[in-house]
């Protein structure tokens, strides 16, 4: 997982139905001083209700969802975490 | 996920069952102000309809076909989402 | 895999329920002669009670658990070893 | 995917199983000028009866056999498709 | 697959079960000539009895043992083949 803040938020209609009803977030790379490293943008999907400023976790989330034929439903990318603090 | 601009297209006949009519694009990435990053360019499926020109998310695509044995078919390297507007 | 150094620590309680109760640590990216590169840093849930300075292994992990429908519980990024020598 | 051209071949007899019988071809990234981009060379399986010189599409390949247990059984890094023409 | 020389080796005795028993190699990325790329260094696990400055391609590894539930066992970053010749 990387560490990243939240810069902002894509509009988006034409998408995939994975996507449908996904909160999609850019979110920009950080160092360990929290300050935002150069073309280290992405975007990732919020599980976890970050907004604007939020330092953040991003990495690979699995739902367990056994509503279906679908083992284990991975979705890249996510916000899998607000971080309150960093102890360096 | 990744923000990226279609740039064109690849012409292809011999390849793989999975990509027989698949629409194949050339995409390179952009940073939060869409400018084109050097030597960032990818080939993805298109999954939304993109056109040249187009800011697009690229990122995993995963079905959810249930008709035959695979239970998450993944295909990595897709165009995921046409994006309308960036907010940052 | 990758060779890192834990060098702290993220504190979060708003995350998603696969990351409950998980440790969370900061690891840096180091060469051979462990040595921290810049700019490589990550967040690695704790798999073997790493501690703060030790040079550890990061990479994905699979858990076994069959008590579920879930085949093969994969978490990446995660510390899987304490480097106790290195040999070159 | 990415586009890369063949510029040669590894000669192997220890590997593992999943790779008797591949035929290992030596790439290098190329940008959307089809010019070698430095130090990004790796080697992929043949899945389309590439030769040397070829430009080609490189990424992940799946197989759909159902001959076993292995619901889909994954390849990284395979040559999954010829470029005849890129329209840029 | 990345064409990689092992340079050294690991020892480390607090790990994940799935690595007991693994034997440990640290490689250095090299490039078509076989050069060490500087700070391109990764931890692998060997599976082809490679040694010390042996040529090895780096990759995922998929074992199909279906003694239990797991379908497919992938162990990310193993030497899956010792490289006897490079012809460019």
């Amino acid at each position: 997982m990387i560490l990243a803040k939240v810069i902002g938020r894509v509009i988006s209609n034409q998408k995939t139905p994975e996507l449908r009803g996904a909160k999609l977030l850019i979110v920009n790379k950080v160092d360990k001083y929290q300050k935002e490293i150069e073309d280290a943008t992405y975007v990732a999907i919020d599980k976890v209700g970050a907004g604007q400023g939020d330092v953040v976790l991003v990495g690979d989330s699995y739902s367990t969802d056994t509503s279906d034929n679908i083992k284990q439903a991975k979705q890249d990318m996510s916000i899998v975490a607000i971080v309150e603090n960093i102890e360096i």
